[in-house]
């Protein structure tokens, strides 16, 4: 089959790899029906770690199911399914508690699982999924084109977005601001929202995601950063700022950002990877009584009660999807989400 | 009148002060019937700060009003009353969030209100006690001897335990370790059973200490600490680690503690004042969805729900004091808290 290998800094290509089997009881062998490019692939392609051999990239997928092992009884060949970016077996006590990227059992879509066996990376055309019980949901039906986008963020973009709405406590009448104008902090705006957040600001620079964020329910724009930023948020907010800050990107500059911008007894819920972000100041929580949460984010959990709503069209989240590249032209769909050209791209085997 | 000064480190005295009087409308005169030394004055004490000049200390006092400016309406002379360790308007958008330590109008006990008037400390006969309404919280009737203890902790340490298992988010059925056996620490396991808490694991080493918190309603004792101390915790509870801790000390240490124990997905409620801890690890954050929130306890808006448990005798935070010192004696207090040989001292004025 055709994958996607990572070679270097700004170096992605497709080659041809061995077609994964069923090799334990528990596996499931799945055909991507679609995959896409993640913010937090940049960091790789862009260099931030040397890569010693090319390596298997992706971790966002739905598809359909083509041959199950034994054991498994919860999906069967045929099935469209969605595939968080994380595996986890969805018996131990981690998953059990809703934190399902601790699993005692968790596997890495491109990295060997934990029996050493390798598992395929989602930036290809089939996959090897073990704990295909704990880790695969079927769809209610085989999506349409129409809807393929919006279920497709359940992968990732979708739930990190509610996580970070969660993580932050938002509920009905919240007042929130989220930093990040990425695909997954316009995914945060139809979180707050859904959750009932009255007030949703996003602060964004960018046009065409400004108009997007307010399509998903952001209440207010806020084009200024840093205490300019903070300071406009808090005007629009009774003078004292947001009761949630979703932080979505993962710099030092936008956990600052969000530390500046949150209302004292806050929360901010942070998802964005830290990419060498700042110790959280301590002293400074202290005094204002802001609480900090997420993480990664345990988006198994949250698929279900998400895929209602994108089933019903409550949400669309799909639309943060600008740009649609088939496989062999990945390279592409990198180079213009790392220009900024595209917000998230859609890739179609 | 007699008050506290700290004139440098391991050493306070008992000195002649001004009295205090009415200079606001919405002043009011308090004569102190019980203070205390906290923890907290213990760094002070110990000479963590320089002392330019004598400076008056002690922020915990019950008492019996004595004169009120011409504005005060919830409080009038001869009622019994308890003082946050802060002071607050009651009625500004922070103070109507809960978050009174974040008032407009804060101020604090021994230093100047932000009209510049100096108010008194607790550690002496009486204080002058501005926004007399939003500060203090009137008794259901005047305490006797017995229950006095009791609701002299209301000022600060149950108040405080409180807050941690609050920002923890401690609720029924929760696992819970408590990080700190001084007073906080042990009210915070009392906070955590009356919250609902199932399992409630005190990390104390000092057996009279354990023996208290046992009686608070402590399930476990762990005495060991560091990665041996999270270890036994977790062999408690299921090979994961508690749903909450509570840190009640404040030191690099004792957060060290917190973050090692707590199970992924946990959190961790914090309420010592950060002493030269370091900042908070947030990729370790990330990688475990462990929240952290918690800061200086905005205790006024908890007196009035946990009062009426020290009323009706369903918790007896009190016994945390065990030792009881006249206010001319209050630098033997503050030698034995320093020695640890008592945990919280009761003074008498």
């Amino acid at each position: 089959m055709r994958a996607t290998l990572l070679h270097g800094p700004g170096d992605v290509r497709v080659e041809q790899v061995p077609d994964p089997q069923v090799r334990r009881a528990h596996d499931a062998v799945v055909r991507v029906v679609a995959t896409c490019v993640c913010g937090s692939d940049l960091w790789p392609y862009r260099g931030a770690r040397p890569v010693d051999e090319p390596r298997r990239i992706g971790h966002e997928l739905v598809g359909v199911v083509e041959e199950v092992g034994a054991d498994v009884r919860t999906v069967r060949p045929g099935d469209f399914v969605v595939a968080p970016f994380s595996l986890c077996d969805g018996t131990c006590v981690h998953c059990r508690n809703g934190v399902h990227t601790s699993c005692e059992r968790v596997a890495w879509w491109g990295s060997p699982d934990q029996d050493g066996e390798p598992v395929d990376a989602a930036q290809g055309e089939y996959v090897r999924v073990p704990m295909a019980d704990g880790t695969l949901v079927v769809t209610p039906e085989h999506p349409d084109e129409a809807l393929l986008p919006h279920v497709l963020t359940l992968t990732d973009v979708m739930g990190t977005g509610h996580h970070a709405a969660r993580s932050a406590g938002v509920g009905p009448g919240s007042t929130v601001a989220v930093v990040g104008d990425g695909a997954v902090g316009l995914c945060a705006v139809i979180a707050a929202r859904r959750l009932g957040a009255e007030r949703v600001v996003a602060m964004s620079r960018h046009a065409a995601r400004q108009e997007l964020a307010r399509g998903f329910g952001a209440t207010d724009v806020v084009a200024e950063r840093g205490d300019e930023g903070a300071a406009h948020v808090r005007d629009l907010l009774d003078g004292i700022g947001p009761d949630a800050v979703l932080e979505c990107v993962g710099t030092k500059e936008s956990m600052a950002q969000a530390l500046a911008t949150v209302r004292p007894g806050g929360r901010i819920g942070f998802v964005g990877v830290p990419a060498g972000g700042p110790e959280l100041p301590v002293r400074q929580l202290f005094d204002t009584n802001v609480t900090v949460g997420g993480g990664i984010a345990p988006v198994r959990g949250y698929i279900p009660e998400l895929m209602a709503d994108v089933w019903s069209g409550a949400i669309r989240p799909g639309l943060v999807f600008d740009g649609t590249f088939a496989l062999d032209d990945i390279a592409d769909a990198y180079a213009a989400m790392d220009a900024r050209t595209v917000t998230k791209a859609l890739v179609r085997p």
